[in-house]
C-alpha cells in the first residue's frame, strides 16, 4: 500500500539509540548515555518560570512566533558568544530545536545525492545520520590527540575539491573527549578558505571547559564568514526543551530559517522564553561552574579508576571538558563483544563502530562519565576491568 | 563560497508569514493571520503547570526522552481520538513538533522527485511548502460546497495512478472553511484503497465544529490502515508549545520515528508533560466548549456584516467551524489589487493566489474571523466592503 520515497531506505536508527533499550534495568551502571547529569537541573528555578513569563508577557506566551526564533534570545546568543571572541548580532542567528535539528537543516541546505563531506574518523553518530537521508559521500580523517589531523584534510580536500563541507566537533568531542588545538582550528580555516569549503562547527560541549582557560572555537578566527556555527542549551542547562542554535552570515540565516519555516513554522515560544527568563533572573554562568565542578570531580574520579583498573594494553583519552572518554583496545578485539560481557556484570557503554562513518573500526568504545556518581563510576570501572582483563591478551 | 544543494532553489517563503510583516502595525483589522484567539488561552492554569510537573517528575522533565513521544501523551490522545470514532493507541502515534512537522515528514517519507501528489484546490500554503521542497508534481482538485470534488478526484487518479498520496483538511478547511461531507469522506476512502494511494488527512480543527454534531474524520471509517492522520494542540490549547501527533499503522510510525530521530531527536518534553498535565487537571473539554462558543458568535458577526456590506457579486462560504472564510470575487478581479486597497484602509485579509497550486486563481482571499473582537469586526468589514463597492464593478 505504501510507496515511499526512495530516501525512505537511507533513514537508519541511531545505535545509541537502539542500545538504550538494552539498558533500561537501573541496576545497570550506565556509561552509554549522551545525557547530562539531571541532578543539577536547576529544578525549583525552572518550576517557576512559566509562573513569571505568562505574568509578564500574557497569551503572547503561547502564540505562534517568529521562524528565526525570539529577538530576546537571540540578542542574549550574541552577546554571551562575545567572550568566545564571536561577533554576531540577533540577524545571523536562527534558534533551533536542538542542535540536532542544525545538523539535519545543514544536510538538506547542502547535500545532493553522492556529493563528499568530510567529518572527523570517528564522528558524532546523530550527525552522520541527520546527513545520511541525503546519501553522500561521508569521509573521515584520522585524529589524533590535538584533534583532526590537518595533513590529512588537506590530502581529502585536494582529492575532493567540490566538497560540500567539513563537519567539525572541535571541542571536547563526542565521541573521543579530545579537542582540536588553537593551530589547528586556524589552520582548518585556512584551508576551508583556500579550497573554498565551508566548515560546519557544531560546539556543544564548548562552555564545559574544566580548565581556567577558555576555549576558543573555530567561528572566533572567522574574518570570511566561512564558518556555520551550531550550538545549544542542552548541555548547560537542560535537553529537554531542546533549544539550540545557528549562527552565520545573513544570507545563510535567511535560507536556514525558510527551511525552518516549511519544517516546523518556529521553535517552542515558552521554552524560549524560559530560557531568556532563566538567564536574566539567575547566576547561568554560577550554574555552568556547578557542573564543571562536578563532571571535573567524576572524569578525575573516571580516569583514576581506569588507571588502576584497566589492563596494560587498553589506551584511552584524557578530556579536558565535555562529557566523554574514547577507549582503543587493541585491533584484534572487538568492543560489541566487550559489551555484551560488560552487560552480564551490569556495566554498559557504548561501541565505537557506529561513530565510524565506514563502521569499520571495532576495537574503541565510548564511556560518559558525567551520569553516574562517582561510587557507581569506581564500581563500573571495576568491573569493567575484570571483563577487559578476561578478554583482552595481554 | 557556499554551494548549496539543488533543492536550495525549491524552498519558497511563505506568502502567508511575507505579508504579516506589511500588517505589523496594530492599529490594522487583521483578517490576515491563521492564529487563534489569545485570549482564550488557559493562562493561570498554564503559568502553575510547570511546577506541578516538576515537583512530581524531578530532573525528567528537562531531560532527553523517547523519539516517539511520552507514552502518556500518546495515551491521552487515543483515549480522545475515540469519540471521533479512530481506534488507535500509543503504538499508532508519533508525537511532532506541531503537524507543519508532520507534513514535512510526510514529504520525506513519500515524495520522489516528480512524483504525483493529489490535494483540495485551494490547499494549505504550509502544506504545500512543505512538500514542494521534495520537488514534486501537486495537483489540485476542485472543490464545491461540500468539499473536494469525488468526480475529479477519480479521474485525477486514473490519469496518476502512481499518486503518492491524496493530501485532504476535509474539516473546516484551511483556507476554504468547508467540510468534506461524510458521504465523500467515505468515498475517498473507497477511491484510496481502489487505486491504492493512501491519504493523509490533516485534520488541526476537528474539534472546532460549531453544530452540536460531531464530524468523523476520515480515519474513523479506516479498516486498512490507509489514512495517515495528522492532529494538533494548536488551535484548541495553544500553538506556541508546537505539540501535534501523527496516527498511523505501527510500520509506518516506526518510519516516521526514524524519521524525526535524524532530524530533531524528540520533541520538547516539558511542554509534552504540560499539555498531559492541563488535560489531566483542568476541564480541556470545557475550554473547548469555550473557544467554539466564541468563535461561533464571530463567525455569525462576521457573516452578518458581510451580507450587509459586500457588494451582490461578491459570494463566500458558510463554514460550520474552524477560523476561516473564503471569498470569491467576479473573475476580472484581483484580490491582491485589493489586498493593497484595502491596507490604506487599515484592513488586512490573505489573497488567495498562494494557495492554489498552481497560484492561477486570482480572484478570491481569506479571511479568519477568529482573532478579532466583534467590533472590529464589524468595522474591518464594513471598510472593506467600502473598498469591494469601489474596486468592484457591480
Amino acid at each position: 500500500m505504501f510507496n515511499y520515497s526512495k530516501r525512505e531506505k537511507l533513514i537508519k536508527p541511531s545505535a545509541i539509540r537502539e542500545l538504550a533499550k538494552l539498558i533500561q534495568d537501573p541496576e545497570i551502571i550506565s556509561f552509554a548515555g549522551g545525557m547530562p547529569a539531571p541532578e543539577l537541573f536547576p529544578l525549583p528555578e525552572m518550576a517557576l518560570l512559566s509562573n513569571h513569563i505568562i505574568t509578564k508577557n500574557g497569551g503572547k506566551a503561547l502564540q505562534y512566533s517568529a521562524t528565526e526564533g525570539l529577538v530576546e534570545l537571540r540578542k542574549i546568543i550574541a552577546f554571551r558568544m562575545k567572550r568566545f571572541d564571536v561577533c554576531c548580532t540577533e540577524e545571523n542567528i536562527l534558534i533551533t530545536n536542538g542542535s540536532q535539528q542544525g545538523l539535519a537543516f545543514s544536510g538538506k541546505l547542502f547535500i545532493d545525492e553522492g556529493d563528499v563531506i568530510i567529518c572527523e574518523n570517528p564522528s558524532y553518530i546523530g550527525a552522520l545520520n541527520a546527513f545520511r537521508i541525503f546519501n553522500p559521500r561521508i569521509k573521515g580523517v584520522s585524529m589524533d590527540e590535538n584533534g583532526m589531523r590537518m595533513d590529512e584534510l588537506e590530502k581529502t580536500l585536494q582529492e575532493y575539491p567540490n566538497a560540500k563541507f567539513i563537519y567539525t566537533i572541535p571541542d571536547f568531542q563526542n565521541p573521543t573527549g579530545v579537542t582540536l588545538s588553537p593551530d589547528r582550528k586556524q589552520t582548518m580555516l585556512k584551508l576551508s578558505e583556500q579550497y573554498q569549503v565551508p566548515i560546519i562547527e557544531d560546539n556543544p560541549y564548548l562552555e564545559l571547559n574544566f580548565n581556567d582557560d577558555i576555549s576558543y572555537p573555530i567561528k572566533s578566527y572567522d574574518n570570511t564568514g566561512n564558518v556555520i556555527y551550531l550550538g545549544s542549551f542542552s548541555k548547560t542547562l537542560c535537553p529537554g526543551l531542546r533549544i539550540g542554535w545557528i549562527i552565520a552570515p545573513k544570507e545563510v540565516v535567511r535560507r536556514y530559517t525558510l527551511i525552518k519555516q516549511s519544517v516546523d513554522l518556529h521553535t517552542n515560544t515558552l521554552s524560549q522564553m524560559e530560557i531568556v527568563e532563566y538567564i536574566s533572573r539567575y547566576n547561568y554562568d554560577g550554574h555552568i561552574t556547578e557542573i564543571k565542578d562536578l563532571y571535573r570531580t567524576r572524569r578525575n574520579t573516571m580516569l583514576k579508576a581506569m588507571e588502576s583498573e584497566f589492563p596494560a594494553n587498553v589506551k584511552w583519552t584524557k578530556p579536558k571538558g565535555g562529557m566523554f572518554i574514547w577507549v582503543t583496545l587493541e585491533e584484534s578485539v572487538n568492543a560489541t563483544n566487550i559489551f555484551n560481557k560488560a552487560l552480564e556484570e551490569k556495566v554498559a557503554f557504548i561501541p565505537g563502530d557506529s561513530f565510524f562513518p565506514d563502521g569499520n573500526v571495532s576495537n574503541c568504545f565510548r564511556l560518559n562519565y558525567v551520569t553516574m556518581d562517582e561510587n557507581r563510576i569506581v564500581e563500573g570501572i571495576k568491573r569493567l576491568g575484570q571483563v577487559l582483563k578476561k578478554e583482552v591478551n595481554e
